[in-house]
């Protein structure tokens, strides 16, 4: 069961010239600022290889030289300014739109609100107007953006880019996202899910920065996990790995659309919390919250945050309620997973340290001592700015994989 | 997050005859018999390179020339003959030891009753002594042993082979296994979880065949998981991965050894539905489980499977009981992990068709539907040998690894 397939891959034996710059080209990436010196180490490449593969990777303008501290210009770093790629992260009553360079450093960001029922013709002319919008003040010529990413709130079959039988977003399923996309800005375009992507975004640049099995857990309207093992993204057989919502609760009988019972998101989620509350004011058990509805307004999940935070009892104990029904999923998982980290994203998140406490308080209590021995439970480092993040070190990736540098080497070479 | 890893590893670029000729030993394991041309145009290398390696090979015993049915000696295959390992499954009250060759096929099995709370010391020593004449009785010569692969029912830490804090292994902590095992017989040792290899071996030579991302589920005394994702054996931050006996159940307040209430094993393992069928019985609610009382028999989960299969209510409602356990905690593990197919092992399997129709209902009406589209939920094809057929894919597949291989032909070379 230990297979190590690259070894032997005919790409790896007796490998054009191409493969072999293009793994210099990942190591530079990896790696960079580098010698060639070093590289001549690390590859086992003579000198003169070397020599030919940067050259190759200088003229494809994929590296540029750097001047060391003494002033001597031979240090090789990845050319992050040689293009552009479009990171996207769809949401439910938003999207964000980011415009990147090729290290996934984001150089402009665009929020906008719309709403995924309106199906996928008008949400995606709403996101090109903002993508043509961007690339034309950052004057992006045609060939400089090397791909898009994007994140939706849905199951992913990520070899098609299809949307599979997405519950919340009805008329999306297979919807060729990426042929549009693809076709509009003649680039590489590549589809996951949301919080798939949250989860990469923060295991590149945010907390979760060298962990190899890390589970990120998104807390908003709905709840989902994205999943890392052994340094990777994992989807599952079809895609739809992480799809905690809908994992049943020890004392709990509420009835969930899905047509079962005391299912996760019914108690803990953003929707869950200002449902509950909403119901407490209109019984007159929350003076608080009634006042929010007199005012004219909805009651959302950051109100009965905001309340709790001053001393209200009853929105202290919704948000205890929330927070027990994600621990108690969560130790589970943990038993069966075995992960070094937890990270906890998304609006519910922003609720708090209360809310994390009575997590961490149930994962610990039910969790075994083994699986919790070093483990991390963590809030979100880079929030809101997750997925896009995430979009963009996907397409970042996927566009320099080694598959498609040789591409590139081979049509220059 | 794509990382190709081996793609810039120092041993891929500019690698030494040495891992070449591994690596072309590892391609005759997996596609043989394969004939030198094929070699060529696999890997890329020239016609005179590949005679070379093959050459090694040859000398090294690690590969054999086959006739085709032409009758020509052209092709080449991995010489399952050149040696042995032994493969070894301790269980809690029995282990297993098998002499097997180089293709993992057992060549003789011995099985002996032990008790793994005597501690390691006079556990060791039963075992070496099955090992001792099972090596004499099959002539094996110092050097033809290659290693030994050992699955023992604790949480290991496979780069150590330590046994961790096993919870029904007192005084097996941390103890050299490996060292003792490696001394004494000279050879390579790998130690890991037991039900972890049972889903090795189920992937490699039984039910689980081709299929990606499965989850062995062992149900016995106690109750664990073995986790395959992508191809591969997960397992966890700490080794721990896969222990689902502690989850928590939804309708269930039994009080746990662990301390918690309403874990798995405390309603559907082997040990719980004896202690179940017992206390029935105790109370006169079971005539027929009264009589094996009184016959001066323990009653076993076997006992309530037969009794049931006989027709009789109350054992029939206990296997339900446990099937529906273990339904609802695979129910809400599929959603999260979305696998293609569950392996279903262990004493209480064996308890049959009415027990995995109660598994099956459960989780297809709990797991969402996406979770369940193409998921397979099958018997054990190996049954009770599955640790021991796995422990020796394990042991093979590590000691024919390429780093291993590596060194052997540059020894020789």
């Amino acid at each position: 069961m230990i297979r190590i397939s690259a070894y032997h891959s005919p790409r790896c034996f007796g490998y054009s010239g191409a493969s072999a710059g293009a793994a210099i080209c990942k190591i530079i990436r990896d790696a960079g600022p580098i010698s060639r010196a070093e590289l001549g180490r690390r590859t086992g490449l003579s000198k003169s290889t070397v020599s030919l593969h940067v050259e190759r990777l200088l003229n494809l303008g994929l590296i540029a030289e750097e001047a060391t501290p003494s002033g001597k210009r031979t240090r090789l770093v990845f050319n992050r300014e040689a293009g552009y790629v479009v990171a996207i992260d769809l949401g439910v009553t938003s999207v964000d739109v980011a415009l990147c360079d090729l290290g996934g450093t984001i150089i402009r960001h665009e929020e906008r609100s719309i709403r995924v029922s309106d199906g996928p013709e008008i949400v995606l002319s709403e996101i090109m107007a903002v993508i043509d919008a961007i690339l034309s003040e950052n004057q992006v010529e045609p060939g400089q953006l090397y791909g898009i990413g994007m994140g939706i709130p849905a199951p992913v079959e990520f070899s098609t880019g299809y949307p599979i039988n997405p519950p919340i977003m009805p008329g999306w399923h297979k919807y060729p996202l990426r042929k549009i996309l693809g076709e509009r800005y003649q680039c590489l375009v590549y589809i996951d899910n949301d919080v798939n992507l949250m989860a990469v975004g923060e295991m590149q640049y945010g907390v979760g920065r060298g962990e190899e099995n890390q589970i990120f857990v998104k807390v908003g309207s709905g709840i989902g996990a994205g999943i890392i093992l052994n340094g990777k993204l994992y989807r599952g057989a079809k895609g739809c790995a992480g799809d905690i919502g809908h994992i049943s609760l020890k004392n709990s009988e509420e009835l969930c659309p899905c047509g079962n019972k005391g299912c996760l998101e019914m108690v803990a989620s953003g929707r869950a919390l200002a449902r509950l509350g909403t119901k407490l004011a209109l019984e007159g058990e929350s003076h608080a919250l009634r006042r929010i509805l007199d005012e004219g307004r909805e009651i959302t999940a950051k109100d009965i945050g905001d309340l709790a935070s001053q001393g209200d009892l009853l929105c202290v104990s919704l948000i205890r309620m929330s927070g027990e029904a994600i621990g108690e999923v969560l130790a589970g998982l943990i038993n069966f997973v075995n992960p070094s980290l937890i990270v906890l994203g998304g609006g519910v998140a922003g609720l708090g340290g209360r809310w994390l406490t009575t997590i961490k308080e149930v994962i610990y209590r039910k969790s075994t001592p083994l699986a919790t021995r070093g483990l991390e439970i963590r809030f979100s480092e880079l929030k809101s700015k997750a997925g896009v993040i995430g979009a963009a070190a996907l397409v970042v990736d996927e566009v320099f994989s080694i598959d498609r540098v040789t591409q590139m080497v081979s049509q220059e070479g």
